[in-house]
C-alpha cells in the first residue's frame, strides 16, 4: 500500500544503555507517530560511538520514510551526533551561520558567555535545515530523512511538535482493545483463528500479570475500521462462550 | 582487552513500537549488567515478524559475548520468538519434553486445561537449555549466547536473576557522579580537556533540565579506582574555579 509511511528511530546514549538514565523519548514518539498514522518499525538505542551511530542511521534510512534521533547534541566532548550523522551522509560537519548567529544572540542576551563548548551545538551537516528548539535554542536538524532531536525529554518533546507537522502522514491505523479475564492460554487457538480468518487486521494479545494470575488485553488493529469492527466482533463473540 | 564481555538486547512487541505498553525491561537488563560487569552495546526495539527478529539477533550475536530477547514467548498466534530464534540459528523448533512434562503437571494441578495454545509455550530450538520461570512456569531458554525470556516485567526479572549466575562476567565498570550547578555549555571545553589526559576513563556529562535552567551530572567511569578517582578530582578542582 502507498501510504504506509514508515519510520525508526536511533537513541544515542552510553547513559541510557549503563541504566544510569531510563529512555522517556521512545514512549513519547512511538505514541505520537502512532497517532498521526506513521508506523514505527524498529529503535536502536547506541552508544556515544560514531561508527555505531553512522551504522544504525544508514541501515535504518534506507528502508524507512524518516529516521528520529534523540541525544548527543549538547555541548560537551561526548556529544558527537552531529559529526556521526554528517559522516553517515558523507557531508562535511560545519558551523550552521544562522545557528551560530542564534546561539550568540540568545546568550549575549543572558550575559553568558558564549564558550567555544556552547559554539559546538552551532555545527552541523552541510545545507541540514533547522529543527526549532523552544525550550533552549540550540536547534536540531534535518538532513535527507533524517530529523536529528534532543535526549532532555522536555526538549525532545517540543522539537518533534516543530516537526510532526512537516512529514507526510498515513492513514491511521484505527484500534480496538477488548479487555479478557482469561490469561492468553485460554484464548490463544481462538484467537489464531480468528486472526486467519480476518487477514487484514493485526490482532494482538498482551498478557497482564497481577496478583498471582493472568489476564488479557486483546487488541484489534486495522487501517480499516468495518474491518477492524467485524474482527473485534469476532473477539467478543469468541469471549462469550468461555 | 580480554575481561570485556558485551552483550546486546533485542525486545520484540508491536506493542512497544505502538506506544501501547511502555518498555520496562531495557532499564532494569542495563542496571543489572552494569553491576555484574557486562557491558551492554545495543539494543533494538523490533516487531513481531520473523524476518526482523532474525536480522536483529544473528547481527548482534556475531558481534556480542551474549545477545538477551525479551517478549513472544507466549501461548498466542503473535508470540513467535521461538520460531524466530530457531529460523535464526538454522534449527528445528520442536517441542521440548521436559517443558512440556512440566507445562502439563503445571496446568493438571490447577484443573485448567492444557490447550494446544498453552502447548504451544513447550517450542524451542532443538537443543536449547530451560531458563526457568519461577512466575508462571513457562520457561525461557538459551541457546548458543542468546538468552529468550518474557516480556512481562515480573517474570523477565525472575527469569534473568536464573540467568545472571551462569554469565561470565567482567571487571565491573566503576563509576564516581560529581553534580554540577552550570550548565554543559560553561563546562563543556574544560571537560574535553580532563577527557584527553585522562584517556583510560570514560567521562559522560548529562543534562539536566529543571524549571527552566540546566544543571549537569558528570559521570566518571573507569575499570581502574585509581584512574577513576585521578579523573573525578580533576573535575573537582575545575568546578571549584567556576
Amino acid at each position: 500500500m502507498s501510504d504506509i509511511i514508515t519510520a525508526a528511530m536511533v537513541v544515542i546514549g552510553d547513559e541510557i544503555l549503563s541504566g544510569r538514565t531510563k529512555d522517556r523519548n521512545i514512549g513519547h514518539l512511538a505514541e505520537m507517530l502512532t497517532a498521526v498514522g506513521i508506523d514505527l518499525r524498529e529503535v536502536r538505542i547506541v552508544s556515544d560511538d560514531q561508527d555505531a551511530i553512522v551504522e544504525a542511521v544508514n541501515a535504518l534510512r534506507a528502508r524507512n520514510s524518516y529516521v528520529f534521533t534523540t541525544g548527543g547534541i549538547g555541548p560537551t566532548h561526548d556529544d558527537i551526533t552531529a559529526d556521526a550523522i554528517s559522516a553517515a551522509f558523507g557531508l562535511p560537519c560545519e558551523f550552521d551561520e544562522k545557528a551560530d548567529a542564534l546561539l550568540g544572540e540568545h546568550y549575549a542576551k543572558r550575559e553568558i558567555e558564549y564558550t567555544s563548548a556552547r559554539r559546538r551545538m552551532a555545527r552541523m551537516p552541510q545545507g541540514a535545515k533547522h529543527i526549532p528548539n523552544p525550550v533552549s535554542v540550540a536547534p536540531g536538524f534535518n538532513i535527507g530523512n533524517v530529523y536529528v532531536m534532543a535526549g532532555v525529554p522536555a526538549i525532545f518533546q517540543a522539537m518533534l511538535d516543530n516537526v510532526i507537522p512537516q512529514l507526510k502522514t498515513g492513514t491511521r491505523l484505527l484500534s480496538a482493545t477488548v479487555p479478557c479475564k482469561h490469561g492468553e492460554g485460554t484464548i490463544g487457538e481462538a484467537l489464531g483463528e480468528i486472526q486467519a480468518a480476518h487477514p487484514e487486521t493485526i490482532i494482538g494479545s498482551y498478557p497482564k500479570y497481577q496478583d498471582g494470575s493472568f489476564w488479557t488485553e486483546i487488541v484489534i488493529r486495522s487501517r480499516d475500521q468495518a474491518k477492524m469492527e467485524a474482527a473485534a466482533a469476532a473477539v467478543e463473540e469468541m469471549l462469550k462462550k468461555l
